[in-house]
């Protein structure tokens, strides 16, 4: 059963006969219907009739409805109108457009647009690489999907998966300064989805792909590295392998385990699965064994595609056939990127002693973490309100602050190394235990770490930000 | 000879020795050199050595160098850097993408980010309309160019047309509030650039093409209007249209002369020249001649591609053949789109008496205002050293606020004379004359006018703004 949280939260304006038990009443018939409250402002209040605004989280929609219909139940209480606070966030869009430079007199027109502009369009031309110091490229993303494989939601289409990248360019400015922009593209087809981006490419210094469903995203991606100047990361890949990686590096600290000696379960081989595999075999593991829907994944397997079949020859050096439960006997660590309720309890005691298992399908993991605690020694999941919340924010932001610092032209597996490294590292050994493998995503120090990582390894400076940055080049416009 | 503007503005931070005429010798020798002063700034000060900070305007790159140069040239004076101003202004972008919500806290992440906006997205698939309420489709559009006709520069490319396309950005929210992200594509082919726009068009609300060369743009356009569910606007066409016969209806009222007996002559049959003729014939000219590189546009022309033949169609009553000098003798209105000095001082005075002047040719006009006005009533250049600019700004953010405030799918001639009619109002009977024919676009009017006009031509309300629109929608959000 899902616990009530924010992402269900509701603002509701009630009217009530005033009364010295009014507001205990009204909480408390919340309270009963299982909402859990957040607030409560009175609006009005005359001798007759008071308005209250009763803010509180509940489960889901029709959970919702069951907490006001609980207070339209009580005597002369009256529900006029109910808000949902996470519809009332998305009005409207979550990001826009902002001019960065004065536009207040003639002067500041004919510098910013015409006839000014003209040179600056002019020294772009001449030189190609100046557009990386005086146009929105030298700090500017895309953010591409094509809607197929949005959150759990699947292929819900390019207009419904643009809430999700916006909020993806909101956190990309929030945690790291990066102005992403959304390019919601209405095909699914491989080819298109390659083309548009590389004529797309000018105005952007990186391209973010995000929730294109496998096997098309793995395409995508290496014909748009090899074709464009610029790096291209997918998110649902490489965000998740590197806080995976992270997050395991810290866990096989709290046990005391070397990676070269675990066994590594994965379950699920799409975008992230297989990205968390190839990541992981750097760090040398004693073995990865695959599992998907039709079971462990071995090299006689039929019809394989490009990924699978890479996947098969790089994991299960013995040769392991079977289930999943064939599997996870005597692993070490269980990495699930697959679906709800998969694994049993029986499945963990299987493993070896000091077990981890990262159960990351979302909303719901392959095993309840309370369940997996019982006989595993770092549990980890996808959700919010469970401690080691394996979440890629941790990763994004500062990997393409990074990038963008270093001005890179590629990205590569040893820049996803480092800023894993990286974001391990952010938890320091006396904040380390099984409760706290990751840094919380609001500590400051995460986005820099990682930016610095990734831009040293990219050969870059060291310099954060796009302030830093910008003051330092003030001396060499045209002197 | 090009008057200095702040277009060609620098500063120069210059060390000299202390004296007590020092300020006077340096501004001296600036002025003499022709630069035009417009700030003077001690940045230090001892008893041995001074260092100051001299902004002025220059003519050119070269006149630049010849102002350090003259100073320089002073006993004890060196130059020690020299910053553009306008290089500086362009430092980075001029344009950034700002988050709309707080993200402080991990509520709410919660509801911006997952879970929460997986509901938005759903309310999305299940009712795609939605998109313009709960996203950035609500007041985004793109602007759109190849950067094959960029200014006056030609073909230089989606790279450096961004630098322009980022100063539209810019003046699209400083003067109405509206979202617009630069789209600059690495193609030519007319059929990649529709397919392309097509696909992106689920962000976006609207999409003004930009500086795309004729006769490739009225097909891109045509086809765009076809198939999107969303206005398309090419803005080199009907911006500069809409201008044009706003200064012309207000130029006509300060001769005392009717449309209907005016003989118009249009040089430049490009994109402005074509949609002006074409906008101009709702207003019932006498005749319209259209006249090119070739000579007068005849309907027995050899080699027209489609708009040309159109055009051929619509003007020229009379079948007259010639060069421009045929065509303008006589003439009541000459409207010139095209190259720098066609027109003569004797051109100008064979027209007919209170004769209107629009040489519009950017930078170097048709004509040398000041000559034109020995024989012409009323002038207007492209220029903003000059009275009478005639400036796409006038309408642009205006036509895009209406259209997105009726949330309108499509653009239609009536919009645009809509437009024209509601910016031509904006000057005022008694600040009518033939120096102001068109309002500043610093006039606050100018947006709103423009914006209510072309809402109301919708079919839209008079709401204005993004603003009043956010709060008008919070009450009916999953009421």
């Amino acid at each position: 059963m899902a616990v009530p949280g924010p992402g269900y939260s509701i603002t509701m304006r009630v009217s009530a006969p005033p009364s010295a038990t009014v507001a205990g009443d009204l909480t408390t018939a919340v309270g009963q219907a299982g909402g859990v409250i957040t607030g409560f402002d009175v609006v009005e209040s005359a001798n007759d009739a008071m308005v209250v605004d009763i803010s509180a989280n509940a489960q889901s929609e029709d959970h919702a409805e069951q907490i006001t219909e609980a207070l339209n139940a009580l005597d002369g209480v009256q529900v006029r109108k109910v808000s949902d606070r996470t519809f009332l966030v998305h009005l409207g869009g979550k990001i826009e457009v902002q001019s960065k430079v004065p536009l207040r007199t003639r002067d500041d027109l004919s510098r910013a647009y015409t006839p000014g502009v003209a040179r600056v369009s002019m020294a772009i031309a001449k030189n190609p690489d100046d557009a990386r110091r005086l146009t929105i490229k030298r700090n500017t993303i895309a953010v591409v999907t094509d809607g197929t494989a949005v959150l759990g939601l699947g292929d819900i289409g390019p207009a419904a998966a643009l809430p999700v990248m916006e909020g993806k360019a909101a956190l990309f400015k929030r945690f790291a300064g990066v102005d992403a922009w959304p390019v919601c593209l209405d095909t699914t087809d491989t080819e298109e989805i390659i083309r548009t981006v590389q004529l797309l490419a000018p105005v952007y210094a990186g391209i973010n792909l995000e929730d294109i469903s496998a096997p098309r995203c793995f395409e995508i991606e290496a014909r748009l590295r090899e074709m464009l100047d610029i790096p291209v990361f997918h998110d649902d890949q490489h965000g998740t392998a590197i806080v995976v990686v992270a997050a395991l590096r810290n866990a096989l600290r709290v046990v005391g385990k070397d990676m070269s000696d675990c066994k590594i379960v994965v379950s699920g081989v799409g975008a992230a699965g297989s990205a968390i595999i190839r990541l992981l075999l750097h760090n040398k593991p004693k073995d990865i064994v695959a599992v998907d829907i039709n079971g462990i994944v071995t090299r006689d397997r039929a019809n394989m595609d490009t990924n699978m079949a890479q996947i098969a020859e790089l994991t299960n050096a013995d040769g392991a056939a079977g289930k999943l439960s064939d599997a996870i006997a005597g692993a070490d660590v269980f990495i699930g990127v697959s679906a709800p309720n998969i694994l049993t309890e029986a499945d963990v005691a299987s493993m070896n002693s000091d077990a981890v298992v990262f159960a990351l399908a979302n909303p719901d993991p392959e095993i309840d973490p309370l369940l997996a605690q019982q006989h595993a020694a770092v549990v980890a999941t996808g959700r919010s309100d469970y401690p080691n919340q394996i979440n890629n924010v941790l990763a994004f932001p500062g990997v393409f602050r990074g990038l963008l610092d270093a001005q890179a032209h590629k990205i590569t597996d040893e820049m996803l190394l480092a800023a894993a490294e990286a974001l391990a590292d952010v938890v320091s050994p006396d904040q380390l235990n099984s409760s706290y493998i990751v840094p919380s995503v609001f500590d400051e120090k995460v986005a820099t770490s990682v930016a610095r990582a990734v831009s040293s390894a990219a050969g870059g400076g060291t310099k954060t930000g796009g302030g830093a940055k910008e003051s330092a080049l003030l001396s060499d416009v045209r002197d």
